[in-house]
């Protein structure tokens, strides 16, 4: 028998109203479908808040502390969840992590899901529970709480859709689906109604938060479609799958701001290995870069340019002036505030001009473009933090994403 | 080596000051001694508002989630402490009940602990770690996570410093030490320097709720001295350890109040066997009855009086309905304003006239005595809730508490 997976995050889970009314929504799934298997983030703010109790104590807390700190959030959504459910006399479990039999690598705050034993996972749905998963964590070889990165729900969601061999994983969320960019920020933004892995893909990694990337890596390798849809109402959401012949008439499909800070070594002695260096570090760290330039003047000194989130700053630009010092460089410079606006579209890569496009319309406008970076399927620059909101206004009613 | 474990309550871990402040204080101790545990509940009012929240969910939660939920903040303060101490430049690490081998029954919101398992214990404290171990919370042999019953994190303490033999447990408190009366209703309270597991024991039990009783019980079963002192201070507190002669010449030494309510079966039929099944029943769902009295009057007709704690009431009083109904009892009546007042004394069984005192200084102010219930070493009465202070502070001048 088929299983579904269901997903909801933390304004989805947000009070215990909110969580009797997921219930509900279980409960509709389960009628159809005696197998279910739900997946949730911690209530509203609850992550935040630890994350916020936990500065108070270090500035850079060690991992293994974190991890069992910030993990306990979804704990309480999810015995609260099975509850409510309870409450309408349907056998209901929670499980932790470790009760569910998610393994990560040893790593800790971004460790990979590496295995899931479902054994008892299997024993609770057999015997008719309905079974609330706690998102976001699971237990490594030392039998220690890890977690998987923020927004990691999605991932644990799709990855026991995978496990369960489920074809569908459902992501409930505040929004009724993804949209061409941020409704909030332009007003015409449309709801897409089926997208492609890879578009979703790089909005997700570019920003659009709507869901995590490795959730949608995950399920593009074990072909399970994802369905992001509202938790406060009954519309169909997006559908996300296998590229269709649905997109070939759009060239660009949504567009979406990321906030990054940009670090820059000055007066880099240009000697092969250096930037590998640099970046070794920082990936020993799991410090993700995003945007890389690198530029040489006449005297042979190159400046290195790259781009981390606001709240990786701190590790990133320690470890950077490490390895400044190490190699002489001249100095480090930090640039706080800067925006990445990208817009992403599988039918860009068939459409000569869309870059060009992208930059016009930025330059018409007197906005400008500090950083560039590509793929077959995105165009990315780093602007002015104050005019992002209106350059993604721009952008989207340049490439028509009000009529998609 | 000597092991010390030390046990922090709520208040004394309630923000991330207060756990900056205990990380010193754990310092303080290890620099005259290696192998430390701490064991801490959780911050301020965590765990009420998880209660809170459980109880918008469901009136009558699934004792597992219930357990599962109301765990979840020894994790955060565990956590938390760990990195404030690791803040110092010291190893410490968090160990939650599972991680600790703290093995307990399979019953839920009570559980016994059955057994540690100190061998990941012992691995972390000969690496030279702080070990801080969630109190109130152990696992079952179905790998659940159980809770010990309110107040527990006391009983985890001395049940790891018995695991351990360690021969003294510090339970730092919000307050000073174990006083004759509370303080905040008796303005001439003192603090006892010494006192006997017994006196303690009953103090607890009667509500004095400045240790747990099966804290107590443990701790005098393995011989371990109790220090009850403050975590905002240095002052030394009360050291609760095996009778000694310093008693003697104390009849009473502490008087304490206790909120509980009444349930009054009336129109029991006077056959053999009914108390045992209603006390059966409750006992089955782990209500814990405090005082009992049954009368009959001439019609063979009998009452039974019994008391609850007043959160377990409403658990209480549908057993004690259903079971009235099968015994075709006439009806079941509940007083849910009235306090027990008890007086504690190692001395009180060699001294007469001891209750007689008590009895008459009640009645000489107007105060009436609802219910009463005698051990060799207390006595206690149920009277109105509203003067129940009033008759604190009579009880306590009567027995000269002031000047202990």
């Amino acid at each position: 028998m088929q299983t579904i997976v269901q997903k909801y995050g933390g304004t989805s889970v947000g009070s215990a109203e909110r969580i009797k009314e997921i219930a509900k929504r279980v409960l509709q799934a389960r009628e159809t479908n005696q197998r279910i298997v739900v997946v949730v983030s911690a209530m509203g703010k609850t992550t935040n808040n630890l994350i916020s109790l936990s500065k108070e104590i270090s500035p850079t807390p060690c991992a293994r502390e974190y991890d069992a700190l910030i993990s306990t959030g979804e704990n309480v959504s999810a015995a609260l969840l099975a509850m409510a459910i309870q409450e309408h006399g349907i056998p209901a479990i929670s499980l932790t992590g470790y009760q569910a039999g998610i393994i990560t690598e040893n790593k800790y705050s971004k460790a990979k899901i590496i295995d899931v034993n479902t054994e008892r996972l299997e024993k609770e749905l057999n015997e008719g529970k309905v079974v609330v998963i706690t998102g976001f964590q699971g237990i490594n070889n030392a039998q220690d709480v890890t977690t998987i990165g923020r927004g990691g729900s999605d991932t644990s969601a799709v990855v026991l859709a995978a496990a369960l061999k489920s074809p569908v994983c459902e992501i409930y969320t505040d929004v009724d689906g993804i949209y061409t960019t941020d409704p909030r920020i332009v007003k015409n933004a449309r709801k897409i109604p089926e997208m492609a892995y890879d578009e979703i893909l790089e909005l997700a990694t570019l920003g659009a938060k709507v869901l995590h990337p490795r959730a949608i890596e995950c399920a593009k390798h074990n072909n399970i479609n994802i369905h992001v849809r509202s938790s406060f109402n009954d519309s169909l959401g997006t559908i996300v799958k296998e590229d269709s012949h649905m997109e070939i008439n759009r060239n660009v499909t949504g567009a979406a701001l990321l906030d990054e800070t940009v670090v820059t070594i000055k007066g880099v002695p240009d000697q092969p290995g250096i930037a590998g260096v640099l970046f070794s570090k920082l990936a020993e760290e799991s410090i993700n870069i995003d945007m890389i330039v690198q530029s040489a003047d006449a005297n042979h000194v190159n400046t290195i340019t790259f781009t981390v989130l606001d709240d990786e700053l701190g590790r990133a630009q320690t470890i950077t002036e490490q390895v400044a010092k190490e190699i002489g460089a001249a100095e480090v410079v930090i640039d706080e505030h800067v925006t990445k606006l990208s817009i992403v579209g599988v039918g860009m890569i068939s459409q000569p001009g869309v870059a060009a496009r992208f930059f016009d319309i930025l330059g018409k406008n007197s906005i400008n473009i500090k950083l560039i970076s590509t793929s077959e399927i995105k165009i990315s620059c780093a602007i002015d933090r104050e005019v992002s909101h209106q350059a993604l206004q721009l952008v989207h009613d340049e490439f028509g994403l009000d009529a998609i």
